[in-house]
This record gives C-alpha cells, structure tokens and sequence, in this order.
C-alpha cells in the first residue's frame, strides 16, 4: 500500500465491499457511483473520490465490474494480508466473534479463544479451541499471534491487558467499556459500542 | 443540548465517560487533562478542548472533580434520555448486548429480543423476554419503540430491515455486515466491525 487512506476512506471502502458482495451473490455484474451513494445515503462524487484511491477498480462503460472493484478494495485494504489473532473471554460475546465467519474474508485469522472457566476450557467452537488462559504467553509466541481481542467482563479488562502485554501482545482490539493502560508500544483500538450508540441517537 | 457537538468529541467523551467510572470505583476524587490523555494517547490540548463543549464540568485548583465531570458528560450527552429498543435476533451476539448490563447507565432500556426460533422464543436472558418475531409490530406500536437493535445473520438482515420498516421502526443499529436498503426516513447506524478491524490493522 503506497498511499494513506484515511480512517473514514477505509470505513467507506468496507462499506462497498458489503454491498458488492451481495451484488455477487444476486449474480449483478455492474454497480454504478450512483448505486452506491443511494445506498449509503452519501453523495456519489464521495463515492467516486474514494475508488479514486484503488488501483483498478473495474471502470467500465456501464459501470464499475463488481467482481473487480471487490477484489480491487480487497488488495487496496490488505485482505489478503493473513492475520492471526487470540479471542480473550469466552462469553456470549467472545462466542459471537468466533463464530462470525465473515472474518476470514478479511484476512483475519483466529486461532483460538482464550477462558479461565473450567467448564469452557476444551470444548471447540467454530473450530476454534477454547484454551486455559494461562497457556497465552506461551502459546503466542509459538505462534507468533500479536492481536488480541478483548471481550473478558469490564472488571477483570484492566488485569488482562497487563497480562497480554507481558506475553508481547502488541495489538489490543478491545470490546470492553474500559480504557486501558498501556505501554506506548502496543496498540489500542477501542470498540467504543456505547460512543457509537450515543452518536447515533444523540438527536433521537 | 443547544451546541451541535461533533461525532468524534462525543466519542472521546464518552471514553472520558469509562475512565471517570473507573476511579470512581477506586475512590480516586480528582482527574487532570493530562492524566485523561495519557490514557487515550492524545494531546491533553484535546481533551481541554473537548470537556470545553460541557455545561459545569467541575474545575478545581486541583483537577476535575471526577464525579462532577462524569455527571455533566452524562448531562450533555443524554444519558439520561430513557430510549427503548428492541434486539433483533437472540443468536451470541444479540444475548451478548442483552446482556450488557452497561447499556442502562447510558439510557439505553432493552425491552426484549426477537427471534423466530421456537427453542428461543419464551427464554428470559437478563430479565428481557425472547418473543416471536411477528409480535413486533404489535408490541413495538404499544410500546413505541422506535429503536432496533439488528443482529440476525447476514442472509436475513434486509429481508428483517424491511420488515422493522414496516413496523415503524426509525432507527435501525446495524451490527449485521450489510448495508441496509431503508426509505429516506429511517436511520441506520452501522456497526460496521470488520472496518474498524481493518483500520486498526491497516499497518500491521
């Protein structure tokens, strides 16, 4: 990836990656600028700054080629970059992203999940292990995993960042209603539900 | 709430919002600027800027008061505001959210789930009932909830969108990895996860 995409771009592109996908299995070939923007209620000179930013996006006479402009959004954004990361909590929502399949298609690979309940510990969900917790460290360096995601209750988020930054974690995607403490060498990216909750229903 | 306050301020605020509840659980009375944007890794200018936009955030000699600033964050954002919504789909990720006992502190009140699944439907996951689908309507006239929280696998979530839309309901917070065909006056919020992912990971 040459250029900077900015944050928002990247959102975007997603964005149009959903919609093309669906296209694909409606056996659509074609999507216009236009398509697009009614869908994401944007403008559609948005929508055409943004593919500006992909390296052949497909560009025909009746339209961006679906099959191209997905796969063009899909090396643009590194999809096919592999990923490997730890689920931290086998709750309902740690359960949730296991089973979310989707994240395959986007370059994102988990190995396994990560509990301190014995009940948990062993069974398979997705084909995905649920392990003792106490196994991460090792684990992670075997396996060269840096990316955790965090879904552990709000109380125990804080102990378990630690813990993940002293097996050399370095990329903390964290689901919890916390902020959490960390050196300047590992990366943070809140999963802020309640921020986004509030922003959308701030003029409800 | 008389200023227009931008998406990002109210999502920094609300992080403000987690850490303030923190050192409150740690009896800890005052915050600085800079301790907040420690935290968060920004410019603590920012943080000034941001705790700018509330009504008596609680300026001391000696710092925020914490208690003060948590209470006038929750003011200006609306916290107190009771908004109803309904969850869409009693799969991992709709009991997660059900479960999320977080959501009351922020004014969000979940009245119940829905699913079609006869094994689902009359289960209670945190006080809130799992109904029949086709009960919606009904329910969410007598109730006026305008809020639904959509969470159904991929296949089904525009087929439910129209559904919701016939129903009355205004706002639809997207988690499912579609972007929804609404009509002009129904607003959808997407949690669009895989994005975040990708911007997170972007330079990894």
């Amino acid at each position: 990836m040459d250029k900077k995409i900015s944050e928002k771009v990247i959102n975007r592109l997603t964005l149009y990656h959903c919609i093309l996908t669906d296209y694909i299995e409606q056996h659509i070939e074609y999507i216009s600028s236009k398509q697009l923007a009614v869908l994401l209620k944007i403008d559609d000179s948005q929508v055409r700054k943004d593919i500006s930013v992909l390296n052949n996006p497909g560009k025909s006479n009746v339209g961006y080629i679906v099959k191209e402009l997905k796969s063009s959004i899909e090396k643009t954004l590194g999809f096919s970059k592999n990923k490997k990361a730890f689920i931290i909590g086998a709750g309902n929502l740690g359960m949730a992203l296991a089973k979310y399949d989707n994240f395959q298609n986007y370059g994102l690979n988990i190995l396994a999940l990560f509990d301190n309940d014995k009940e948990k510990i062993g069974k398979v969900i997705n084909n995905k292990m649920i392990l003792d917790i106490s196994k991460l460290p090792n684990l992670s360096r075997k396996t060269n995993v840096d990316i955790a995601i965090l879904t552990v209750p709000r109380k125990y988020a804080q102990i378990m960042a630690d813990y993940l930054v002293k097996a050399n974690i370095k990329y903390i995607w964290n689901f919890t209603p916390t902020v959490l403490d960390v050196p300047e060498n590992v990366q943070v990216w809140n999963e802020n539900i309640m921020g986004n909750f509030l922003q959308f229903t701030y003029n409800i």
